[in-house]
């Protein structure tokens, strides 16, 4: 018994340009059977009726830790250091796992909500964010994240491979294990180097952060002599799929680097205007044939997991950034969402487009709002006037995860309820 | 017989600092009676229960066309001048002043949605929007847009003038007619003079757009060897209460001009993004004096009349640009919002805050959503965080527009249909 969508106006993102059918969609266990007429042998256990909604791939957040959303609103409108070294660090010393697993629960029923069926995770206690992902039914890279400092640190990267044999591939098949060096200024180069092997050995993906700010390109010269990007590469990391969130102060020698590379950029636009880092450079790294795509980064920092925000500001800041209102045109936005999303993840043979075949992880929007109207361009629609919460429906591996607005997975006032309850908690125990 | 929302934390935007007050608060007529224990003597005929909810002064936009949601999502992704005289402009020759109405319509009932109780706009056949703002309880200042460029051009100011007359406090005061001279560069010097002088006998506000882009920078100064704010003081404009929008390519003198004349700058951060125009100086504005309020200009241009998106903007952007996660605090994002707005269009005396004795224009956000927890800071939360569509309930002018997020005046969905019908119908007569 399957699931059928029908009349349908769907977005495919299979192609260079936006690329619509109006058409029934079939979903069969968990992958889309049918894209038109309904075969005569097919059954529905459940339909849902497209008319004035239009149908994209489930949106995918390639950058974020999201059991952070425990410290959302916690720590505002401070400079990047005193947010990070007198306000978060100091509470994410007396996190449990439990407490992660809560503030996942918390980030994956927003983040259903707005529209996400896929997102790609560094952070800590990574085997009870997977117990998050087996519960609610979305789709996730999990990476623990890996600061190298002494040589203790290595059982970190011990605990990484012991993540990777106990939970990939986990979830029927929905949660992914990559490795997770947290950064070049957190990692000195005899363990990238490891990592580096240790991805290889695995054949994992490898995702990271590089060149998010000025004082990390300074400190990286200051030692090596070398941009954060060169750095990295010559660890070796490189020889791997790669995964790289912000890049925000690379050179055009850097944009050179990643594209002969293969390396993905993740664009987080809320999180580098929040923290004042400025604008990565993401038409140049596209125009070089980069793989853009796009992310939240963690909600302590941005204040939400929204994808559709991220859309609106990477299409519109980098508009501004470059001089230019031809720059990041809305479908490129969305693709940054969707498609280029799943390559960065190594997952757009299962999900990232709609076509037959794939993995079912589709999103309805209900377009009967006024802000989509005139029903002109439906692109534009998408990206410069929707809001997330205009998302009614959601479909992850071919499961019903939202319906008409109501999480079906995941008990919503309770989940928010232990979340304060942690957080309050947390900072009783911070003293 | 009143209205009473009780058990609320209302934020007042009365303050430097957030204040927020756990209280009642009772509405008589169109005021604001009482804040805090209910009269013996006060009767309500509705009761509002604020339990999970925050109680904020309706939004004010400050700044737009609002018309112009007819071509919303016909133009998207290309250089202002073509955009302007290749899509938008002849689409505009054959607008009616139906169209406008209907226009009008679709506006503002996105705009209640999203929290907004009061509007500025500038366009044409003025007396449509009137009718649209009587109809759906709204408030407004109007002006008709002036272009100047012969003689002929003298008769729109008679007809602002006629427009003042015959709307001036209408909709039981709701309605406020300022002048509109459109830009220095669509207005030559002796009409601008004109304008200030039947400004200054009618008692009325200016609206202006100044130092939008790059080109009218260049444009102004190779007429008349002055900035476009130089221009437009020298014109007399300043005489009068102006409210500038824009002021992107503002100089550090312009700052010192605005700033000694008293004139509000409204921000479009999500106008100017779009089209390429850059990062106003919001913070230098502001620590100057300045009066900075938030609009959302033309939804041709944005896609959307979405307020909390303009304040998310404002305050994400400016901290880029200016290299600084200090700049535009969330608390200052609100107060471009609300109370900046009041004093801009003139109107601070009656709304902008919630206070007794002020009008009773009011919105009701919703809090129990995964965004919003845990219950750290709720400025944050709203600017950070927050969705248009976290508004459930809309007061203006004492009157419920929305309630549990259903629109009471407008009936939304005969307005989306008039408006697609009449969008369709625009650009099959452009041809």
């Amino acid at each position: 018994m399957g699931l059928l969508i029908k009349n349908a106006v769907i977005l495919t993102m299979e192609s260079e340009k936006p690329e619509f059918i109006d058409a029934n969609l079939g979903i069969e266990g968990n992958r889309i059977v049918f894209i038109g007429d309904i075969p005569g042998d097919f059954k529905a256990a459940t339909e849902i009726d497209g008319t004035g909604k239009v149908i994209l791939p489930g949106l995918i957040n390639s950058h974020s830790h999201i059991a952070m959303s425990l410290m959302r609103h916690y720590a505002d409108d401070l400079p990047f250091w005193i947010w990070l070294n007198d306000r978060i660090m100091p509470l994410e010393e007396h996190l449990t796992g439990e407490d992660v697993y809560t503030g996942s629960m918390l980030s994956i029923a927003e983040m259903i909500h707005s529209g996400i069926t896929t997102f790609a995770d560094m952070y800590f206690f990574m085997d009870y964010v997977a117990k998050a992902v087996r519960e609610t039914g979305i789709r996730a890279n999990l990476s623990r994240g890996l600061v190298f400092n002494n040589p203790e640190d290595l059982k970190k990267l011990d605990s990484s491979v012991e993540l990777f044999h106990k939970c990939n591939n986990g979830g029927d098949g929905r949660i992914k294990i990559d490795l997770g060096p947290h950064a070049p200024y957190t990692c000195a180069p005899e363990y990238l180097k490891k990592v580096a092997k240790v991805a290889g050995d695995l054949d994992v993906g490898i995702h990271i952060h590089i060149s998010e700010s000025r004082r990390e390109v300074e400190e990286i010269y200051s030692l090596y002599k070398k941009s954060p990007v060169e750095y990295v590469r010559d660890c070796g990391i490189f020889e791997n799929r790669v995964y790289a969130a912000h890049c925000v102060k690379v050179t055009e020698d850097d944009i050179k680097i990643l594209t002969n590379n293969n390396v993905s950029v993740i664009n987080n636009p809320g999180s580098n205007l929040k923290f004042g880092n400025g604008f990565a450079p993401v038409s140049a790294m596209i125009d070089a044939g980069i793989n853009v795509s796009l992310g939240t980064d963690g909600a302590a920092s941005n204040n939400n997991l929204n994808m559709f925000e991220e859309m609106n500001l990477t299409a519109l800041v980098n508009k501004a950034a470059d001089h230019s209102p031809t720059s990041v045109p809305a479908y490129t936005a969305l693709k940054m969402a969707t498609i280029n999303g799943a390559k960065a993840l190594g997952i757009d043979n299962e999900t990232g487009s709609i076509t037959v075949g794939k993995k079912a992880d589709i999103i309805v929007v209900d377009m009967e709002k006024p802000h989509f109207y005139p029903r002109f361009d439906l692109v534009s629609s998408l990206v410069y006037a929707a809001q997330a919460s205009d998302v009614c429906t959601v479909i992850c591996d071919g499961r019903l995860l939202m319906k008409d607005y109501q999480l079906l997975t995941i008990d919503e006032k309770e989940v928010c309820r232990q979340a304060d309850d942690t957080a309050k908690r947390l900072i009783l125990k911070k003293g």
